[in-house]
């Protein structure tokens, strides 16, 4: 235990003796800052401002941010004022909408543009595109003309293109400085840029030549003149590009700043990779969410409201139980096959499950595959072929073990008189079929998707079972006619 | 089209002139790449290796590594060994197993040593865990002892631990540095660093005392002393932390760089951006292959082999069919009763669909908020009644436009004798009972997961379906019976 005295993280911390970490429990951010959280409700409930305002500034201001959206209503905006200017901006870009509309509306304007001045333009596009329009307007002008100009230029992309996620304030440079000139430059301008690390080289018309990062600088000697430093092969997005485009970027070439051009191939604005992270959530939950046969929503769980779940779930919903009208009317023309042979019933839903379920595994894969670029629309055959196969070796693999499942526990100990061979025949066979229906289905549709320039994610595993389902039961009175000879 | 002609860009791709974009084409790095990358494929038939040569340093290291994985077999090694060792280590670094074990068996173990060299030691540690036994042993012999060292101690860490993704190559500082002496030793050290912008402040005994950015150096003068400028509240990570954590972090803090530590808080290693979007893709990828049952692979679905894929796919498929049996043995108990008013099966695989997809919705909502951080077990009860809310929105809707539909559509268009008002009354009854109870088991489960310490992925879909399969059953049977007294 003595060890830990020493160390500086229960010094900023002040944990109590008794609250240090047992030796091998292991250190643990998160305890850490819950702790923390709980000495400064403390502080608040002593009204301790002081000591509150001290040690808000030295946590980081996403903790800071978390703090103030827990603590209630009444206090939050009181709080939030103790806070210095520069990391007020800093915690308000990190809340989320209902809390900043909160801080808007019990704030002063001098306050609210101090905050506008401070926040980088991305921050400000994503503010004012989440709050009511009346709040809008406030913000709007407590923003300088410059910066409202910004706004709506930026406003005017197309949402989740290149264009709504860039944000202007980055360092550029031109290719006749010299390393020692930029540093200057980095160092006179760099304070309220998002990033300093890659520095963007442009001509006179600003379009971009190329860029050169800091390590460059900082490796190089003080009198090399940036065009022979710059690096001239730049991966660049375009201001209409999709924001799943530009986050497919990142990943693929370790980026950490991306330069957006314009068709004349200026520059107007840069990606960091902080937002990029933020659009790669964004994107995995809204793949998810149509995977599941919802609508996206912009906002998280917890912070969306029961009328605006239902809006996101009913539409599928709807559609998809109104589709399967098909399904009973395929059982209704053939009652009186099935009345016939009462006990095939009983296989129905297990052969629509196994169709979905295979159906699900398949477009999952293939839309997947699709979003991360790992396979395009004219890979489709071979696709489709690779899933054939697999299908193959699924359908032998379910229908032996179903046969046998079925005489043994069907048959034999749950005394099913209708389960006779040819009955577990006529589903073991039906499953083969199903199995390779569905994934057929569940790969080419995606695909189709894409070719058509619609998100393969709408083409959801609900969409596909609901194909599959009635496609299913069609297969199955069709092998029970051949085998059963009903 | 004249204003292009002085683009750099087009200068390092030599385009022909007609090759060029259309004025309001637009501007696309992909089809550039596209052009470059037929450019040297025809370098490669015309045997021009010197060109060759020079053009792949040009590129981007992502780039060169697609083009020699989509050249042949045969030329590709050759093709490879044209590159400087610097370029051929971050060119091996991109490629994916299969074209990095081809490489492996290509070169002499002196170039190995080369590239081993020049690898970073994450970038090590991965090529070394997908590699199988036999390269693997040739490569860790082509390293130097350090280097083998540092990979077998890598290695030891947890799967999907922080631990497994970090790397070793960080600067670190002393804190009675000036920032002259630390600009000084970053130019000394900084070539072989993953990342110089994050430098890690640590005492002796390695233990983290702080951190220090690049740009506080560069815009602080030159003989502040690190200690006062440095951040000591620092967000770290600890070697075993789950790489969902470690992520979440970098989202979360808009993180550069993170430091991970051992239960002593020495330094031992830090995680990159760029190491931290590849765990993004996987951990998204792999959730939504749980939630559609299928367990997850690690490698690009183009790159899995048909038996892998099975073998992924084949455990749920077989465990839902044979769960079915329930909804069978369901279905087989009541067969009199069903018989009696045969036009009430038509309706089970609209009910078990509307069930399934309901409980889908809740699970996916509930497992997504669950991973990002937006609720928590401990938020169960609250979860369960904004699920009830949605349901009985749902629900309700469902039913209305059902009983509708079934009257006009089923009854009087399509003369089903079978569906009578009450029958109607049945099923749409039905419904409102099966979303409600599928909604709460989808959001429940995926939270009892949670809190059993258990991936709440597992609790997909597919379970869900199957769980609400049984029960939307039994729910129709006992609305049947209450209603029409069967």
């Amino acid at each position: 235990m003595v060890k830990y005295l020493n160390l500086l993280y229960w010094e900023v911390f002040r944990l109590e003796e008794n609250e240090k970490p047992e030796q091998g429990e292991g250190l643990n951010y998160e305890s850490l800052v819950e702790k923390q959280t709980d000495q400064l409700e403390e502080l608040l409930d002593r009204h301790d401002m002081k000591e509150l305002q001290r040690r808000m500034e030295e946590l980081n201001e996403f903790d800071v941010a978390e703090f103030l959206s827990r603590i209630d209503d009444n206090r939050m905006p009181m709080v939030f004022r103790l806070l210095s200017k520069e990391t007020a901006a800093d915690v308000f870009a990190n809340f989320e909408a209902p809390e900043q509309e909160r801080i808007i509306n019990s704030i002063t304007d001098s306050e609210l543009a101090g905050i506008m001045e401070e926040l980088y333009v991305d921050d400000a596009v994503d503010i004012v595109g989440e709050l009511p329009a009346n709040v809008v307007k406030r913000v709007m002008r407590a923003a300088t003309p410059q910066t409202r100009n910004l706004i709506n230029q930026y406003l005017r992309y197309p949402e989740n293109s290149a264009g709504s996620i860039m944000t202007a304030e980055f360092v550029d440079l031109k290719k006749y400085m010299s390393v020692k000139e930029s540093i200057a430059r980095i160092r006179r301008i760099g304070e309220d840029k998002e990033t300093i690390y890659v520095c963007f080289v442009i001509a006179a018309d600003r379009r971009l030549e190329g860029i050169v990062t800091v390590k460059d600088l900082l490796l190089s000697s003080d009198d090399t003149i940036i065009e022979d430093l710059m690096e001239t092969n730049v991966v660049f997005a375009s201001t209409t590009e999709d924001q799943e485009s530009v986050s497919a970027k990142f990943a693929d070439y370790d980026l950490m700043a991306l330069p957006v051009v314009d068709n004349e191939r200026r520059l107007v604005g840069i990606v960091t990779v902080d937002d990029v992270m933020d659009v790669m959530e964004q994107e995995a939950t809204e793949d998810m969410e149509k995977l599941a046969g919802m609508l996206p929503s912009d906002k998280p769980y917890s912070r969306t409201g029961i009328v605006e779940i239902w809006k996101n779930r009913i539409p599928w919903l709807m559609f998809l139980m109104l589709s399967a009208t098909f399904t009973s009317m395929i059982l209704t023309s053939f009652e009186d096959m099935l009345a016939v042979q009462a006990g095939l019933v009983a296989f129905i839903p297990m052969l629509m499950g196994t169709g979905g379920n295979s159906g699900a595994q398949a477009s999952t894969a293939v839309i997947r595959a699709l979003s991360l670029g790992d396979i395009e629309p004219r890979d489709a055959l071979s696709v489709v072929w690779r899933e054939l196969r697999v299908a193959f070796l699924c359908g032998i693999a379910l229908a032996a073990v179903n046969f046998v499942k079925m005489l043994l526990l069907d048959g034999m100990l749950l005394h099913n008189d209708a389960v006779t061979v040819p009955v577990a025949a006529t589903v073991s066979m039906s499953i083969v079929f199903i199995v390779l229906f569905a994934k057929s289905v569940g790969s080419m549709l995606p695909i189709l998707a894409e070719k058509l320039g619609v998100d393969p994610a709408v083409m959801a595993n609900p969409l596909i079972s609901t194909v599959t389902d009635a496609v299913s039961l069609l297969i199955y009175i069709y092998v029970a006619k051949l085998i059963l000879h009903i």
